[in-house]
């Protein structure tokens, strides 16, 4: 019995590491075809939508039969229910990068409002912020995992920073309007994205050093 | 032990059932900090925030127990784990109620724009959609956590046209601008609040019947 919960916990591991590349390239991949405005690949990112819903559900299945078939101990409890949880944000952040690869549909039919600059690199922090909170998990590394709440506010500062500045491109040219709405969608599904590797950071940090952490932030 | 585990369950319902009621009150005190101008609440909105996080991790912890302490049957054990998703998801909805409130403090330093008729509106169906999923989790009702998801379209239409109309303001006069950008940030978090909820209907569709449902939309 004890082979075969460590032969699963192994499996899940894997699996949720799966999961946490299919969404990264999901979300790369939506990036691009923004800024390369390709929209074939857009759809394609689309498409693949449908595999992200499977293996999310493959993934809650492995932790249901984890914990009703072993007694895991608890700290192998807490690993189950946290990919859980962690399974739910990286299936939502795979939804965030089709509402990207839809907006780029749209932006794609118009002429381009200016190069982007600051939504790749709100896309490089929020990827960078996805990778280190899995990392995190499977070593459960609190430390790790602490170093991605910090850099959420960079990607909410950039979020701030392009909202203000297609503002001003708003208030200039009533043509750019639309694009410049579409672009700010774009700018907020990142921004969400970011916030959904903080949580699973949080759920790291409260997996690994318990009850008087987590919401230890204040105000 | 049965008697005990039965004991426990309804604890969990319980307490779900409560963080529910504080998260809505915490939501429905943050719009009325906006609505009525009143600094005072807003800040006690902030400050309520501590007893939701407590009381998210006490009913993570139940939820722990019961998987840990005892070996409940597949549909239980479904119940549990579907409870301390729809925790995070509550969770994360007091947080937004928290912004909303931090915003109000900036709002009610500024004279009103205008009467808030959209606002409320977007806030009463979030707070519905709550409410129903909720019910719906407690009675393992999948019909009832059905039409959360349809009302999810309202909020988002009411979000869209909160957000032209105030592109409308800014437009219009320079000087509205940050109090425009303040009240699209409102109507951005109620958004959420609704997502949240719909998130939470869709664990107890899954939760009630299983794994060919969840992602049935399609695109």
């Amino acid at each position: 019995m004890q082979i075969s919960f460590d032969q699963e916990l192994s499996t899940l591991k894997e699996k949720i590491l799966l999961m946490g590349g299919k969404v990264e390239q999901s979300i790369r991949l939506a990036l691009k075809s923004i800024v390369d405005r390709d929209s074939e690949l857009a759809k394609k990112v689309i498409q693949s939508d449908k595999d992200l819903n499977d293996l999310e559900i493959e993934i809650d299945e492995i932790c249901h039969r984890l914990l009703a078939l072993h007694q895991p101990m608890a700290g192998d409890m807490r690993f189950i229910t946290s990919a859980m949880k962690i399974n739910s944000d990286l299936e939502r952040q795979g939804d965030l990068a089709v509402n990207m690869a839809k907006r780029a549909l749209t932006l794609n039919q118009e002429a381009p409002l200016k190069p982007f600059i600051d939504i790749p690199r709100m896309a490089d922090i929020a990827l960078e912020m996805l990778k280190v909170s899995l990392d995190a998990l499977v070593k459960r590394d609190s430390k790790m995992a602490n170093q991605v709440r910090k850099r959420d506010d960079e990607v909410d500062d950039l979020n701030d920073l392009i909202f203000r500045e297609l503002i001003e491109y708003m208030l200039e040219d009533k043509a750019k309007i639309k694009r410049a709405l579409d672009i700010i969608q774009v700018s907020r599904d990142l921004e969400r994205i970011a916030d959904h590797a903080t949580n699973m950071a949080e759920v790291v940090i409260y997996m690994v050093e318990g009850k008087d952490i987590r919401h230890g932030r204040g105000f």
